[in-house]
């Protein structure tokens, strides 16, 4: 994956000429000029948009107010998601897949985003929920030992463990540890349906590249089936599942949704956010050898404001005088976009950017708000990542039944 | 597989023409005219001949006459053979590592070869065995459940432990069911070493083939390493391992020592045989679907003597008065092949072919003796066969440590 992966970091590492065209795949995020366009996106997935009244829907089902990333249209577009309600409504119950490719130590604030967003979906429809740490495909794609790789999944569990998730409900577990058994029958079922021709599409798979590649998506699949997990589903191979993700994983799962009923399963069902952007702006990659690109959950306040201030891409205008007569740009303000995703308060936000886009308000001034915003929850992050034990990780990965995983 | 397998069973659905060319892969076995060409394999594989030396080095090494397969040339090419003894002469001990894919119910007698072998190697040389059963390559290939699959490789383990292995020394496994860990870890190391490309090369897939197919080599290609098997070969990993099996195969080892030393791993040394032709001679194939093709472990003594005498093909004469003056072709001659292999006095057998082959000896009395010579094996395998309980398979299949194995 993983299925939260924001895929920007795991970009080619060759730094390309800026295209007209936009490529977006588990791998590659680059935006043609003007940044993402989702519209076209959405249109090429063939997957649809979510309006007001599914986000109202799911406020009515769970009652309480939708996540912040839901009535912002971060999480923008789904799949069958209105099926899987209309489903819940009838008392018929599903379970939450995401994951991580782990390929970095250190998480950056767009990894949090799928799991925060997660957490808030689990407490709200109290369900179960499968974490995936696809270590295998980190070192088939990235120059990585097995064992570094296997070190870094259980690093990074850490991180997604300090986001709060209930471990009556929660089975976090990496693909070196967990593939076999159920998972791999699944697995060669999958497999068994799709042509190298089809995943050469989906992917954009060349003849040069290892039969690694080509083996993987079965893998990120099959945790969309209940039955690969019999010590949680066993005897519920019809439970739906639902999936969060940035968009780039969409292919995956349109894979997925393709095999699942030539082998008899639900096809799973998607909710999925836009991109994070890297503070120099959409059109540039968060990238893990560029540390100046993102902001960590591992660093300091004190990094945290002078990577914004130096930094985030301002909309505002060169000039105080001009910037009071002509206001900010918000389409391009990277200070804006991360307000929008962890700026709580929806009315102080519409204060900000009206007053912000109308010239009252200086790039600054939005920037000093930003970095409090950030170091407080970049700081809760890190005291909730220091109390997070081996142990809690050998409990949350631990191959058990959850007794009242709908409880 | 399976490492064992003759391929001829698994060929391809379709009938073809009969090429000049032959082609010789683990799917396909088709002989150009005249029959297969050893030699020319040979040279094209790039593996060695074995020659009288080496069989006399076997016997000296293993203080045993060497086995009549080996004798007789039946098991005639090897790779880095000579350097396993070597090292096995100063005192370093290898392992045997073969295989089935489980695709029929009843095993033939050209599925028993490699058997028959290994036992020998297992028993001269006082090694440990691993036996791969590759339900999930027949899952893959065949038009089979899972489940039939599973069953396929347990029905098969019965008929393979009615060899005679050596329980203390052998470690039967399935795919489905062993897949994961360590061996799932190799798996990965190897896939990231092959390109499509080569696979293509390697084994003729082409991109209308199933992503399950290509990502299969490998699952095939660990049980050389040592470290696939922790419970059995804990910090030994680099213990050589020897493989027997039909040339066949050759393509999926030629493939894992290519990627062998890459991820620090020694190459597998092979011992590879001819193929055990169909009754109606070496231009045609055993087929599961047709019956006639072969003798099978289940057959009766009346349906081995009606197979015999009216389905293998004679290398004699048209009349009687013709035979006695010309003799017989033994060169094509099935039960001249069948009892080279079973007929285990090599002085009667050699009295057979030259009274055959100067027209002394008739087809019909060659088939009596081929036919007494078949009806015991087969009697012997039912008796042994019925033998085998579910308990023993499964402590065959137990993962387990095989603390006397070198013993």
């Amino acid at each position: 994956m993983a299925a939260a992966e924001q895929g920007v970091d795991a970009a080619r590492k060759e730094k390309e000429e800026e295209e007209e065209e936009q490529v977006v795949n588990p791998w590659e995020v680059s935006a043609g000029k003007g940044g993402i366009d989702y519209d076209k996106l959405v249109d090429q997935f063939g997957c649809q948009r979510i309006d007001d009244a599914l986000v109202g829907r799911i406020a009515r089902l769970t009652g309480r107010p939708p996540h912040c990333f839901l009535r912002r249209g971060l999480f923008f577009a789904h799949r069958d998601l209105n099926e899987l309600l209309d489903l819940y409504e009838k008392g018929e119950k599903f379970y939450l897949y995401t994951g991580r490719g782990p390929s970095s130590e250190a998480l950056h604030l767009g990894h949090l985003i799928p799991f925060m967003f997660t957490k808030y979906l689990q407490e709200a429809f109290k369900v179960p929920l499968v974490i995936q740490l696809t270590d295998d495909e980190k070192f088939l794609w990235k120059n990585l030992t097995i064992q570094e790789s296997k070190r870094l999944a259980r690093e990074n569990a850490k991180d997604i463990i300090a986001c709060g998730f209930d471990i009556e409900r929660t089975f976090i577990f990496s693909d070196f540890s967990f593939v076999g058994g159920a998972f791999y029958e699944n697995m060669m079922q999958v497999a068994r349906c799709v042509t190298m021709n089809k995943a050469i599409g989906i992917f954009g798979f060349n003849l040069e590249d290892h039969i690694g590649k080509v083996s993987f998506p079965p893998v990120q699949a099959v945790p969309s089936f209940p039955s690969s997990f019999p010590h949680l589903f066993a005897g519920k191979d019809q439970l739906r599942c639902l999936i969060p993700c940035a968009i780039d994983q969409d292919p995956y799962f349109r894979m997925t949704r393709d095999v699942a009923p030539r082998i008899g399963y639900q096809k799973p069902s998607l909710i999925e956010s836009r991109f994070f952007p890297a503070l120099q702006g959409e059109n540039t990659k968060m990238s893990a050898s560029d540390a100046n690109s993102a902001i960590y959950v591992t660093d300091s306040a004190k990094e945290i404001k002078t990577k914004v201030n130096k930094y985030a891409f301002s909309g505002g205008q060169d000039s105080i005088e001009l910037h009071r007569k002509l206001g900010a740009n918000l389409d391009v303000d990277v200070p804006i976009k991360y307000l929008n995703f962890f700026l709580e308060d929806d009315d102080e936000l519409a204060h900000i950017k009206k007053e912000y886009k109308e010239g009252r308000m200086l790039t600054g001034e939005v920037k000093q708000r930003l970095i409090a915003v950030l170091s407080e929850i970049v700081a809760r992050h890190q005291r909730a990542r220091a109390q997070v034990t081996e142990e809690m990780v050998d409990a949350f990965m631990a191959v058990r039944p959850l007794p009242n995983m709908f409880g």
